[in-house]
């Protein structure tokens, strides 16, 4: 992992950055750490690993998808634990005033592992610091106390000064506010899939890596909702004998990083995967990477250990792929959520989140019932009141009865419940269905490193000219038209071919400048699967060579066939030998 | 423009909640004002109206497209003028502490229109205010002084409590700092276009109005960057005899509101539209939206008067649509920015935006010619001295010896030159090209209005149902399957015919739940253009009804040809009645 002028790392970037796959944003002003911008080729590339997140799940799975807005009031984000969990430790020095993620400095300066300094408290990252005697990088200057920030983006919404608002670090809150409309959407069946990719936010301390550590990116959370008491996925079918490259928790407790190769249905059998709908998205994160260009042998699923999970996770697992300068990098998380979000939402506002499932036969049972005295709340709680009846009916009865029971008074929100306040019986009733909140398991990819992995496994040299073997569905343009020569009549029927294509719906693009070699040249380093070259022979018989970027062979095709058999071609029908008759390369 | 109960604003947003196309955003936590969430459907909707952007702009013409941030470093929109100019006048209760917008004020309770009162300035507020005895629409009180309120967000990026950032107003900005590179990408040819659609922000003190009036939006911004000495517009002969409905400033000015209708070629021939880029976009964007579905006759330009310009624009037309609710809205707008976006950060950034242009033939002129005399600047700007000589030699040496001569020195950013920092002379040079600053002419669409009126002009009422007659590439969902009955062998058949047409590609929804006829009513809501039927003649003879959404007539179809006929038929090649053999509806 160390760095070298050549690596793919920084050929990628160079090439990038000429080329117009992306680049650091605001150059003019010194750049600002954490952005790009995506330039031509970048957004197309982009916009088709997006398109076939949403084919792959969207289009086959029936998942729906929604888009909701980066700028979140604060409550949401206060609700599902980020104001109180999303932050990093952070020092500063005390000379400069430079600021450092605390945790970075001692995985660099004291060789203390990700992991390891994941877990710290800030009284331990001070006394690793003082230790390891780690002083400022920049100018050698000790460092204040360290101290935890808040990595969300803060803002006001509206003119009032009280309205904080963040961007939102992922798509999924935007998902779990909305989910009794979303249930209704679905018809109110479980389980069912949402899906949001969108920009989020991360005010990362100090950002590097190029794509790899973004304070803008672009992610796709998927939230699949199902009922825990029948978490079986009914298309397991489908992949369990896929097999999936997994790095237990427990081997890596033990301080092994060997990969255990297992299908589905086994590791699902050995308790490796907790549930079923992981299982089966981990297999669709394998393949859709495999269909991005990244093999089999470069993925592996990492299992978080229990100070790396997120907050809200009971299981995680990371997608990693092996990219060339930094290792194992993630491009997926794998959560399983439980009822966590759901259940924060539904305590902060007060709205019932639950859905209601009938059971099979219905069952007598004994239960508690808890009656607001309206009587005796409106003098407490006056205009609140009836909120605060409200709020008592979205709790379970039981639990509120055992709090009078125990404490004397039920807490929720902000409000005190005494037993005077209601009547607590039993009753024996037909109990015909329950309301519950359903379960969660979380697939969530990073789009901008889904990006930088397609980018770097198209790389190829040949002939020291270098390639972007991209698959041919994730291609930014599909095909290029090249008049052979600069005639007027070649140019024109170019032009005329290139239109017909624009009009067939491709992304095609024209090329006229320089010898035939350098466009195919240029063509091969921008990832362009087909060339089609119009010449001499075209005047007379309407035919056109259509040329290879991988193979570098060419097929003569006729014009009146080349819409249908591009689509054809494109749409993974035929291959490109079948699309004509193979040519010497001229 | 009376609200009443059945209007079709109050009518969509109640289709659009329920079927979930688009609805306030948070509503668990009250709702979160200008912030609105999009559906399953309307995601889908909003997506395909983006992909018809790119459609006629990138694919067809070649424009360039990127994507970049939404959050931007303070520096961008400073030089831009959005932190001086992007402001609107508020005013606070004295006595229950609410903000509305000053103008909005002005204008429904004084009737002062919405013309009149974006060019009132302050002191001309407060006076309409106490002239027309204006109090608090919320509790009756006194205002306080009106003042301007910035409507961008802001925020800190990274740990640095200095670094302001601003959440963008418009995708404009994140185009021309990137400039130079879009230019080489270009291989330095003008003219070029860059398109970016994305997330935007403007932090409205009151919004209102739903799709129309958003704190997050989407927007679609073209930049058009060309020589203003050779200023054709080489495709104008495409558009020349399309009508523009144009309302002149002029007009406007003698209080009408007359539309005139002219080609594009007579509204160039008069000068009522002072560039040729201009007139052609502005066709374009008619054609755009007959495509969405808003027919020529409900379209209009109105020119925008000197003081409703955005501050960088010397002539604006806006694109408005009629609706049902607020009469004619802005959907898109046509502003020729000159230069000034690129002459404002080249300023400000001391990076030289001009492009060079070669002469025909070489003049021979004597020029000025200004050279910093290092041993001189040295000691008064230290440090600087260098940037200061790149900074002179990026301005024209003309200016510099016109300011020298005149006043003795010569002012650059914060950087104060003398005539004893620099010689200058004159010199015969041969002068092979120039330097110059390209010229912008810009259309921008607002993609949620684009949506809105894309929701209004779809929705008829036949037979007292309600149906959205999307134009068929604007559809959210193609495609209906339905087995007849819910018999176990029609279920499985529609089932296989569904998987058949999603691996296709097409966009298909199964649905088996209800009479045939309740389905297609919900299909007809939910604007799917196409119904597959399964019946019992299937199972024997491999044909299927398909059904049109608007005509509710419908053909039989063999199940193997279906794929190619629905391609045709989507891709716009054939009409419903090519699909098959009329057969009387069931």
């Amino acid at each position: 992992m160390t760095e070298t002028k050549t690596d793919k790392f920084t050929l990628i970037n160079e090439l990038a950055r000429r080329r117009g796959f992306f680049w650091q944003a605001y150059e003019i002003y010194g750049g600002a750490g954490g952005f790009v911008t995506y330039g031509p080729l970048g957004a197309k590339l982009k916009q088709n690993i997006e398109r076939k997140l949403r084919e792959l799940f969207v289009n086959k799975l029936g998942i729906l998808e929604i888009e909701s807005s980066v700028i979140t009031p604060g409550k949401v984000f206060e609700a599902s634990g980020h104001v109180g969990h999303f932050k990093e430790p952070m020092v500063e020095c005390a000379k400069c005033g430079k600021r450092f993620r605390a945790d970075h400095l001692l995985e660099e300066y004291a060789k203390i592992s990700a992991a390891e300094a994941e877990k710290m408290s800030l009284t331990e990252i001070k006394q690793a610091i003082e230790k390891n005697a780690i002083t400022c990088p920049d100018c050698g200057g000790t460092f204040n106390e360290p101290q935890q920030f808040l990595t969300m983006f803060e803002t006001t919404i509206g003119p009032y000064s009280g309205a904080t608002g963040y961007g939102r670090p992922e798509a999924a809150q935007g998902i779990f506010v909305e989910f009794n409309r979303l249930y209704t959407i679905a018809r109110e069946r479980l389980p069912f899939g949402v899906l949001q990719i969108g920009h989020a936010l991360r005010n990362e301390i100090s950002p590097r890596q190029g794509l790899i550590r973004l304070r803008e990116f672009t992610i796709a959370d998927l939230e699949f909702f199902f009922d825990p008491e029948t978490p079986n996925c009914h298309l397991l079918k489908d992949v369990e004998n896929e097999t999936l490259p997994i790095l237990t928790a427990e081997k890596r407790l033990k301080g092994s990083d060997e990969i255990l190769n297992i299908t589905v249905k086994e590791a699902l059998k050995q308790k490796l995967i907790s549930s079923e709908w992981q299982a089966f998205f981990m297999a669709m994160a394998k393949k859709l990477l495999i269909e991005i260009g990244v093999p089999a042998e470069k993925q592996r699923f990492i299992e978080k250990l229990p100070w790396e999970k997120a907050h809200y996770s009971t299981q995680s697992f990371d997608q990693e792929v092996l990219v060339d300068r930094w290792g194992w990098i993630e491009v997926s998380g794998h959560a399983y959520r439980t009822d966590y979000d759901l259940k924060c939402h539904m305590e902060a506002s007060g709205v019932d989140l639950r859905v209601y499932k009938e059971y099979e036969t219905p069952i007598e049972e004994e239960q508690f019932v808890v009656k607001p005295i309206m009587a005796k709340l409106g003098p407490v709680f006056k205009a609140e009141a009836a909120k605060v009846a409200q709020l008592l009916a979205s709790v379970p009865a039981e639990e509120v009865a055992a709090a009078l029971e125990k404490h004397g008074y039920y807490q929720i929100q902000n409000y005190k419940i005494l037993r005077e306040h209601v009547n607590v019986s039993r009753q024996k009733t037909v109990v015909r269905g329950k309301r519950f909140i359903p379960h969660v398991v979380e697939p969530s990819f990073g789009c901008d490193r889904l990006f930088y992995v397609a980018l770097e496994y198209a790389y190829h040299t040949k002939d020291d000219r270098v390639i972007l073997s991209f698959p041919r569905d994730l291609a930014p343009t599909q095909i290029g038209v090249y008049p052979l020569v600069s005639k007027d009549d070649i140019v024109e029927k170019a032009e005329e071919v290139h239109r017909l294509l624009v009009n067939e719906g491709f992304s095609a693009e024209f090329d006229d400048t320089g010898s035939i070699g350098r466009r195919y040249a240029r063509a091969d380093e921008a990832g362009i699967p087909l060339g089609v070259t119009i010449d001499y022979d075209t005047l007379n018989d309407d035919t056109v060579t259509v040329r290879d970027r991988d193979s570098w062979q060419q097929v003569r095709v006729s014009i009146k066939d080349l819409p249908e058999l591009l689509h054809k071609y494109f749409s993974g029908k035929i291959n490109f030998e079948e699309l004509g008759t193979l040519v010497q390369a001229k």
